[in-house]
C-alpha cells in the first residue's frame, strides 16, 4: 500500500506536512509506505531536522508548487513538474495507491476528474464533509460543492457512496439517510428533491428515512445528508463558521470546537476509483495525520469496491 | 388605519394575542385601529381579566380555527368562518389594510396569494427572514421558502423588495445586496445563480456587492441575502437551531439568544398589495406585538408603494 503525499499543499507546508508525517509514522503500528512530494532539499532538510533516518521515506522531487489561488486548469497544464500533478501522474500510472494534499483545492478536483477514471456507473463524482452532531456522533453530509447543479440520480447515487463510507469509515451500522428539504412530508420540496424523494424511497441499497430539514442538521436524525453541491456548499461554509463565531465571542463550548474543520482528516473524492483525499488549505500535523489514515483505511477497507458493488 | 389580527392563530392562542395586543396599545404613542379576530366570549373574558375597557377594540367574531397542522387548501376552503378566512375578507374587501397571523402559515400563504393581488409587476411574492450579524446588526435573507424553485427574474425581484424592506424597515440606509453563492468571483455557482448574477449586475435599483458565501451569512458583509426558497429555507431553520443548541448545551451568550426567532414581529410577505405577517407558532405577546408594529410601519411608510416604484 503506497500513499502519495503532496508536501508543499496547504499554509504550512512543507513543515506541518512533514510533522503530520512523522506522527503517523509514529502512532500508526502497520503504516503504509508513504511517497513524499516536494521541494528534495527542503524536505530533507525538515526530516533531517527531526532526526529521521534517511531511508525511513522515499522523497520525490517536484520542482514547482502550484498556489493557493492560480487557476486550477491553467496551473496543472503549466506546471507539470509541481507536487499536484506529479502526484496525480504517480496515482494514475499506478505507482501510488492513494493521494493526499492540502493544496490547491481547485487544482486537486480537476486533477482528480481528469487523471482518474471514475467507478463504473457512477454519473459524477462528489465530495462530503462531516458533519459533527449535538450528541457527539458524527453525519455524513454530501455534496458539499463538487456539483451546484444536480439531477436526481446524482442524489440517489450520493447517498449510496455516503452510506458505504459512513459505514466502512466513520463506522456506524447501517446508517440513516436523509435528503435534505424544506419538509417533512413526501412531495415537498423543489422539483429536484422531490424527484429525488422517489428514487431515494426505492433503493433497497440504502436505509432512507424520508427528507430532514434545516433544524435536523446538527442533531441525531440522519447520519447522511444528501443535497446538491449549492446548498451544501453553503451549509458546509455556514457550519465552518460557527466555530470562528463561537471563538470571536469566545464561547468555550466543546461542541462549537468540533466545527473546527482543520481537526478532521480531508475530504476524499467519492466515485473515483482511487483514493484522492483534499485537505483543508489551512491544515496543521493533526491533519496531515489523519488524512493518511482516511486514505489508508479506504484502501484497507476497500471502500471503493464496495461502493462500485452497491452501486450496480 | 386599521390592523387586523388572527386572536386564534398560535401556540399559546388566545392569551398570548390579547397580552401583544394590549403591550402594543400600550406603549404605542398613536396606535392603529385594531380588528381582533377570533372567538369572541373568549377574547371578551380575556380582556375584562385584564380590566380592559369594553370599547376599546373591535371584536370580529369567528366561530372557527384552522388548526397548525391542518391542510392550507382544504382548510380555508372549508372554514370559511375560521379566524384566518374571515381575515383575509376584511383585507380583500378593504375593511382592514393589514393582516397578521401566527396560525397555520401554510393558510396563510395560500390566503394571501389567493385573496390579496401581487403587486404591479411582481412574479412571485416572496418571504424573508431576519438574519442577526455577529456585529450586532440586522440582516435580511430571502426567499425562505415560498418559492423552492426560482428563476433568476424572480431573484431580482426578491433583492428590490428586499432593498426596500431593509431600507424603510429595518433602516438600513443604501442596504448592500448579496447573492448567496458557492464562491465569490463572479460566474461560480448553479445556473441559477449564474444567470442571476448578471441581472443584480445591472440592476440600478439595488446596491449589488456580488457573491456572498455560506461563512459570509452571519458576518457584516451583505445586509440583504438573496437567494431561491429552497437555500433559504434550510439556512433559517439551520440557523433556528443553532438557539435551540445553545440553550441545550447551555451556552449563555446574548448572540445565539438573538437566533430566538419568536422574539421578532413575524415575516411579512413582501410583492403583495397589502401588508400580511405571519408569526411564527411559539408566538408570545412580545412577538404579537413585535408583528403589529411591522404592519403599522409598513402601512406608515408606504413600503408596498415604494417597492412597486422601485420594481418598475
Amino acid at each position: 500500500m503506497v500513499i502519495a503525499i503532496d508536501m508543499m499543499g496547504g499554509d504550512f507546508a512543507p513543515l506541518e506536512a512533514v510533522k503530520g508525517v512523522l506522527q503517523y509514522h509514529q502512532e500508526e503500528k502497520s503504516p503504509a509506505e508513504l511517497l513524499l512530494i516536494g521541494h528534495q532539499p527542503a524536505i530533507h532538510e525538515l526530516l533531517t531536522g527531526h532526526k529521521v533516518p534517511q531511508d525511513l521515506f522515499r522523497i520525490i522531487h517536484a520542482e514547482q508548487v502550484i498556489g493557493m489561488h492560480e487557476h486550477p486548469t491553467k496551473a496543472l497544464k503549466e506546471k507539470q513538474q509541481s507536487s499536484i500533478a506529479i502526484g496525480f501522474h504517480l496515482l494514475a500510472s499506478g505507482k501510488a495507491d492513494a493521494f493526499i494534499s492540502a493544496g490547491n483545492t481547485g487544482a486537486m478536483l480537476v486533477g482528480t476528474l481528469f487523471s482518474i477514471k471514475a467507478l463504473e456507473g457512477v454519473i459524477r463524482p462528489t465530495i462530503s464533509t462531516i458533519i459533527p452532531k449535538e450528541n457527539g456522533c458524527t453525519g455524513l453530509l454530501l455534496d458539499v460543492g463538487l456539483n451546484a447543479d444536480c439531477k436526481p440520480e446524482q442524489l440517489n447515487q450520493f447517498a449510496v457512496m455516503g452510506s458505504v463510507y459512513a459505514q466502512l469509515i466513520l463506522g456506524i451500522d447501517n446508517p440513516k439517510v436523509g435528503l435534505i428539504n424544506v419538509g417533512e412530508e413526501e412531495g415537498k420540496g423543489n422539483i429536484l428533491a422531490q424527484a429525488t424523494y422517489s428514487l431515494l424511497k426505492e433503493n433497497t441499497h440504502i436505509r432512507f428515512i424520508g427528507n430532514i430539514e434545516g433544524r435536523d442538521i446538527l442533531i441525531d436524525k440522519a447520519d447522511v445528508m444528501v443535497c446538491e453541491g449549492f446548498t451544501g456548499n453553503i451549509l458546509l461554509k455556514f457550519a465552518e463558521s460557527l466555530y470562528e463565531v463561537s471563538h470571536r465571542k469566545q464561547i468555550k463550548d466543546g461542541y462549537f470546537e468540533r466545527f473546527n474543520f482543520e481537526n478532521y482528516g480531508g475530504t476524499p473524492i467519492l466515485g473515483v476509483a482511487k483514493p484522492v483525499v483534499i485537505g483543508h488549505g489551512i491544515s496543521k500535523s493533526k491533519a496531515f495525520k489523519n488524512m493518511i489514515l482516511v486514505a489508508q483505511k479506504m484502501l484497507e477497507k476497500d471502500v471503493l469496491g464496495k461502493m462500485k458493488e452497491e452501486l450496480q
